[in-house]
């Protein structure tokens, strides 16, 4: 493994090299797929473990709908059809024939379940119904990058319907703040919470909420969106129930979903010139033991002292291992959790085991610390808790440095395009002046909820909504 | 609901009416689809857990690997594309264009995984490379049954590689004994080990292991397979590594997988009259209480007396849940948990909470006792407990009741076709032989370890091996 390249002046290079040295993920044999390897997967799995208790404290309830959709279903809702078409993945022949109708491999299947739940709704005490479900999806992709486009993703999709307009628009919002608190919390990262522009929308969402965070870069990277559809759907596919009342009425619905490309966030919002960092409350691994050794009779000592202190550590919840591996040497080992983000090493040498000590080093910070072993039940959760509250810190400060106020997109255009970073400007609502950023290769990211700007960045028109304008990945 | 139709005379519609009103899976828009609802999605999410825990104790590491499949990379393998090729779907657009090479929705992810293996593994210290994935699959069905055959289901499918082919044999013996003992233990259904003809051994593979129980009606359902695929795949996608002896080998590979198809045999051998029975350590949930009043009065105190119980459940870890629809009747609730298999019922009325105590309602055995509320916390895990034995043994009871000893096809045939059941009989290795079964619409289910039958069930010859021949779903 070769050093890896600058992450200021290489950024790309260094987040694929990262990728590769952390085996977090490979390319697959076709153009824009995607192999998650054990440790990538490893880090997808803690996800999903703290968001489906999420989701079912909510009251949601996962289920799983079928991956291959009649291509008439996704034609049925006019803006969804316009807004997938280009990426869809079509099944034309299966059982050795051609098949009377095409099916689409789903891209995303609010077509699919709004099909079953006419089915299954007919009465109000039907309502509300919040399913979700941990689902692969295919979108075509022609400029792949692991992790944030490949042609297939993992994700999990939540789809509710709902009585009222009222109660739809109460349980996004809703959704929308399990996200925030699970970015923020769990992922240590700081975010942007906002409205999609109507370009930017969800192809037949009537609201799209995003949350927009900054990478290292100063590029801008959607986190997950949540969606009201209306009854958009529900009318598109004849889903009817009896209210209290006895009148027949279609529910409102929602949609919204978190993707694999979180692991992406993670490598480029915490990673550093050794490799990746990762925050402790998803590191499939949150301490590694390095026991120190040269001599045999050294080894036994110090190697059974570092699995008492692992059972220890374990028995506290902690997520923990000793690397035992003789074919290694203790500096070789460094590189190896450091470059995968291990939050905390622990080194224990002979003079350690005499001193009844250990070095607890932080992969974030790089600070070193020896911790007596009668100490470090207590030292290590609260260090894991140190790093994890030091990360969401960096974050929240990078991205502050780089929020800048901007009039006039010929003012700002310019260092945007070259220098990335964060904008907040006074927008007049128009597509057309939103089609102005692409000059600059910035786009809306969304519309804010505060308002400092009285004037359009791009026209002389008022401006009616603040919005933060970045480039995206 | 409607009553069942008769187990016994009508086993087929009893099994798809169970799945409805149990609400645990419908049938999808494209022929063979299923969706898995809430309910049934559940009893997998348990299935899942305990797997996936059995599988990292051995050493076993999650990854994702692609849904779709260059055509090409199944023809590489000769005896493989001549298995799966009847049954793939196949992508011949994307991204709105004509593919160049068609892919395959995949059937079975060997193909893949072993071309990524190739580039993964270059010495003998990448080895064993044991991974597992969780994923869903394809294989176009004309006669769907829901769990049973769909063209698209979930499975686990597990795939190593070895330096040698005495550690694959032993790896793949090591997992076959994981699947019998999940299935004995947590599913409480009885199985017969064995190993599958060259006829039914998975294509590719040198040996087939199965695993096979015997439905309500006779007839077999195969439960899980385990494959030694010794070099086969290893040589056709040029898997190489160097050994510690320096010379260049090819690894010796295992695969193995177990489906969604479990629920259905859960239904087909647990179930009865009323519904579903679910196995306590699998069941979503295991004790629901049903407070029973008329009065507003009686209403609370039967109520807060049935959340304190659940409380006080919960703390032994019990999944349980109070039914406070007071929309329903207590005989519609009753109704309601039976069909859907909840293996205990408590039921506290006015009368009980002056007695503090509750009635115990076995699903299983039908058996309902009296039990002071202080004694439900260790009656309660015990009547599981004893559920969960009482269905392995009526399971077992069953398998051992209905197994024959078969002499010559045409006295056992009949009875076969007629009345279903296991055979036991003796066979010369002649794919002939073997196929004469068809006539009688049975199989060999797989060649038996004991042996005591001297003659083929269908030649003259000498018989080399016990065979089991059943009607298989």
């Amino acid at each position: 493994m070769a050093k890896l390249p600058n992450i200021t002046t290489h950024f790309s290079e260094w987040y694929l090299d990262v990728i590769a040295q952390a085996q977090l993920a490979d390319h697959g044999p076709v153009r824009g797929s995607m192999v998650i390897r054990p440790y990538g997967y490893a880090i997808w799995e803690h996800i999903k473990a703290v968001l489906d208790a999420e989701f079912k404290n909510k009251g949601v309830q996962n289920a799983y709908f079928p991956l291959l959709i009649p291509e008439s279903f996704l034609k049925k809702e006019a803006k969804h059809v316009e807004g997938f078409a280009p990426e869809l993945a079509v099944v034309t022949h299966a059982g050795g024939k051609k098949l009377e109708e095409p099916l689409v491999v789903r891209p995303t299947s609010e077509t699919i379940v709004y099909h079953m739940f006419s089915k299954w709704i007919t009465s109000y005490r039907d309502l509300p119904l919040k399913l979700n479900q941990w689902a692969n999806v295919v979108r075509w992709e022609l400029r792949p990058r692991l992790f944030l486009r490949t042609s297939e993703f993992l994700w999990q999709e939540g789809h509710t319907a709902h009585a009222t307009q009222a109660e739809a628009e109460q349980v996004a919002l809703e959704m929308h703040e399990v996200y925030v608190s699970f970015i923020e919390d769990y992922l240590a990262i700081a975010v942007v919470k906002g409205e999609k522009t109507e370009t930017e929308r969800f192809g037949g969402a009537d609201h799209t909420f995003t949350l927009e965070a900054m990478m290292q870069d100063g590029k801008a990277l959607q986190m997950g969106t949540t969606h009201i559809l209306s009854q958009s759907f529900s009318k598109a596919f004849d889903i009817n129930f009896q209210d209290r009342d006895g009148i027949v009425k279609s529910p409102h619905c929602t949609s919204w979903g978190m993707t694999t490309r979180l692991i992406g966030a993670i490598i480029m919002v915490h990673g550093d010139e050794r490799g990746l960092i990762l925050p402790p409350r998803i590191a499939p691994l949150q301490v590694v033991i390095v026991p120190i050794y040269r001599k045999d009779d050294e080894r036994d000592a110090v190697v059974s002292q570092a699995l008492k202190i692992k059972e220890e550590l374990k028995n506290l919840g902690i997520r923990v291992e000793v690397d035992v591996d003789d074919t290694k040497s203790p500096g070789a080992k460094f590189f190896h959790w450091e470059v995968r983000g291990v939050p905390v090493r622990l080194e224990i040498g002979p003079r350690d085991v005499a001193a009844q000590s250990a070095m607890v080093v932080n992969r974030a910070g790089g600070d070193k610390v020896s911790v007596p072993f009668n100490a470090l039940h207590k030292e290590i959760p609260a260090v894991l808790e140190y790093i994890q509250a030091q990360l969401l810190q960096k974050s929240q400060e990078r991205m502050q440095k780089r929020w800048q106020q901007g009039e006039e997109l010929k003012d700002f255009g310019p260092t945007l395009e070259k220098e990335n970073g964060f904008f907040q400007t006074g927008w007049c609502q128009s597509a057309d002046c939103e089609g102005r950023l692409r000059e600059f290769k910035g786009t809306i990211r969304c519309v804010l909820t505060t308002q400092q700007h009285k004037k359009c960045f791009a026209c002389d028109k008022k401006s009616t909504a603040d919005v933060l304008v970045a480039k995206a990945y």
